[in-house]
């Protein structure tokens, strides 16, 4: 039947039996009406493709419409169709505006600048690839993810970032804490965390079963004495920028950690979550680059475009690519094939390049933005992990983060704290600051949050004693080195 | 600096101490070419903009580039910079067309035809996103998914399937296997399933460490006297079209089945993985409709529109949200934002509707070639489950399905027997078959993949001694009710 027809909005009705199809489709229409399952507005198909739907007469679905619009519950109108009419007593279907919360102020780390996502330059690839894709990637895709993308990703962090990875050891994932995840179940053993470090990532690791120890950090990275002396079978790592303190890990650290990984077949999980965003002349590679069999380096496009596409990537060593496919399941379960397709041609149309280096501008400028105001209102306090990365760490006297955090959240203002990222068995000195993630507010509104942060901070300050007799207040470095490069 | 600047390839460079700069620099810009780092036709930085990102002279880095170029490792030319060289030796990247495997004919269930994806209508939905979406899209997202998605599912289900949803019990998933791995986990006791099923979704619970007890199946859905003696927590049912026989659950066995979770506190999971293609004019409305304290609702996006962009949604019973939405975390982990706009879009554009209604009629038309060529080739098989999806079941006498796998594999065809949907613990009868995918190939192989499938059940069946006798083989019901409608 031709007239079952390619046209109008799709409509379940449940036609009652025992009574005539007439009254059964008016009873049927009224009910979807009264119980809100057909909205206001709602444009219902044609006479005609209902009929064809049903297997009725048009006349009989035509009649009816006829007769509901006379009783209030249809509006009819000359080429706009049969619409549902506003009903008294049935509810509106809520609006976004309704449900969504009001934003606030926001210093929190982890998201970058989401006014400056390139929406044109992303629109102009996704059509590309619209256009030019062949016809498998709308159906299953291979569990490591597009060869397209896993080719342009090799050649991108080989050139960036100093890694030596080949398209054949890359697994597409969600995100990094995704990554994370398939490898700690993948290496079924205790794993080794800094003891500062991204909670959620220790609560992944933990949903899947796996216990964490936790390490001492200090501004030369990872204690890799103290990595030696545990039997992990792995260790999670920020080489290039710890998270959260903010420094690099030393040569002579890597080179330790990775016989480290060597000598007892273990692995090092290498998070590179914003090692394209380094603000000085030093260049910190991935430790992947030195140690290819030994390091499973994983990053996303979180923050150099926006932790909205989830979309990650790991570089594996070879022995582990299997067992991780064999938990991430036979086909890609988690990214579209179309966002892959489109990060690769982004990349490899060098648009992704370009966006990186001029965030890089926009974010040493913001950081430098920071530090001034806090030199200038806060010179006591001392600000860390600036050579790199979305975030620093400004350093509060011991017994005043909670109470800091309280006083910006009055002011509308949310920030996290140090504390929020120690590891709960960590054992060494307690360490009080908050990550300032100065890449979070809208740039509109950078200068009014970074005076609401002062002046939170301000305000727990200034209400302490005698300032200058506190023995753990460290005035800030001076502005050239502050600042620099 | 300025001229820090925002132009040009971004470069991974480690200069070696103890030389000058431009040896240095020589020696770093040949080993990650040696290395193949930098492979063959990269665009390098202008000479001024690596010279800022190093803090040398353009003049340096200039007369680094001459000299390479001189020697072979770069090519400069007037207008279109410098870009690295072929080098011998040096492997070129692999290119997509290397890596990826040819494809064969298939039949397998799962796909729907990939080549019929709206691609216009996506992108421009997709446009229209990019260009209006609010600031915050880009940011981390509520672990419901976008308020705009679940309202647009809201009006679209309740209208088209029957639900009774409202968007605060919508959480939005990465497929509907992710939304049964989440209310598993929530559930955390034993799952019924049906004795045959999806594969997938059981080892999927299986992974989670949830058990589940096989019940048995018939043409009338699930066994619920069985149901009713088990101690699960819930049951994972198929109402509208059982996967893989294809029937619908009888209106009894869904009042049978609502009553037992209510009286005992369990959840039904509904999974409505392909209830938008119906060809008779029996509507089978979702459970969740007539039970949405009970009921947890599953959809996706893979059979009307790609299994590749990896979007589902749960509608839950209000007290499972919160525990659901524990599980999955603290934002959206697994699907864009932008997806989940461009669905929203595309949903109250009215071209989902359209789409699937085109889908629905081009499917139709290909179940029915599939039952002529089969009636006419094998009268003697029965074809099942007809009347809805996007496969049939072809029983096949006992002992012959391995050997008409192997049969059609032999042939290029890849085709997936009933036996891989049983589950290992169940008892009942043994059914052999294929369950034959007909949406899956594309439509230009379509007649040559039947006919593939016909040569391939011939050729096992005709070796067989007397075909008449066997008492397992059922003749194709009259052709009348085998098209109907």
């Amino acid at each position: 039947m031709n007239s079952w027809a390619n046209s109008g909005a799709d409509l379940h009705l449940e036609l009652p039996s025992g009574t005539g199809v007439k009254a059964a489709l008016l009873h049927a229409l009224r009910d979807a009406v009264q119980s809100g399952r057909l909205t206001a507005g709602t444009r219902l198909p044609p006479a005609r493709a209902l009929a064809g739907d049903l297997g009725l007469s048009r006349n009989t679905v035509a009649g009816c419409y006829t007769e509901l619009a006379a009783a209030g519950w249809l509006v009819t109108r000359q080429g706009s169709g049969t619409v549902v009419a506003p009903v008294p007593g049935v509810s509106a279907p809520p609006s976004a505006r309704a449900i969504t919360r009001r934003p606030t102020y926001s210093l929190m780390p982890g998201a970058p600048d989401v006014s400056a996502f390139p929406r044109g330059d992303w629109s102009t690839s996704i059509r590309r690839v619209l256009n030019a894709a062949p016809n498998d990637a709308f159906g299953p895709t291979d569990p490591r993810g597009r060869v397209e993308l896993r080719i342009a990703l090799a050649t991108y962090l080989n050139r960036t970032r100093g890694t030596r990875a080949h398209p054949q050891q890359i697994v597409v994932s969600a995100s990094s804490g995704h990554g994370i995840t398939l490898i700690a179940r993948a290496l079924a053993g205790t794993l080794a965390v800094d003891a500062y470090g991204l909670h959620l990532h220790r609560k992944y690791i933990a949903d899947e079963g796996v216990p964490t120890v936790p390490i001492a950090v200090d501004e030369f990275g990872t204690d890799t004495e103290e990595l030696k002396s545990t039997t992990a079978k792995g260790a999670l790592l920020t080489p290039a920028h710890q998270f959260p303190l903010g420094g690099p890990m030393s040569a002579d650290r890597r080179r330790i950690a990775v016989e480290w990984a060597s000598h007892n077949g273990c692995v090092l999980l290498e998070d590179d979550y914003d090692g394209e965003f380094r603000y000085d002349r030093k260049p910190v590679g991935a430790l992947q680059g030195i140690a290819p069999r030994e390091v499973a380096y994983l990053g996303t496009v979180s923050k150099t475009l926006s932790p909205a596409l989830r979309l990650g990537w790991m570089v594996l060593p070879e022995d582990l690519v299997e067992p991780v496919l064999d938990l991430k399941g036979p086909y890609e379960r988690w990214v579209s094939a179309i966002d892959q397709l489109t990060l690769a041609d982004f990349i490899e149309s060098g648009k992704f390049d370009r966006h990186v280096r001029k965030m890089r501008v926009a974010y040493r400028h913001r950081r430098d933005r920071l530090v001034d105001m806090l030199t200038q209102r806060l010179p006591e306090l001392r600000i860390e992990g600036i050579a790199a990365g979305l975030h620093a760490v400004v350093r509060l006297p011991l017994g005043t983060e909670r109470t800091v955090i309280d006083a910006a959240a009055k002011r509308g203002l949310a920030i996290e704290g140090l504390s929020t990222f120690r590891h709960p068995d960590a054992s060494g000195t307690l360490a009080e600051g908050i990550v300032v993630g100065y890449s979070t507010p809208a740039l509109s509104l950078y200068s009014a949050t970074l005076t609401v942060l002062c002046d939170a901070i301000e305000s727990v300050l200034r209400q302490r004693p005698s300032r200058a007799s506190r023995p753990d207040s460290t005035r800030t470095s001076p502005a050239r080195s502050s600042k620099a490069p």
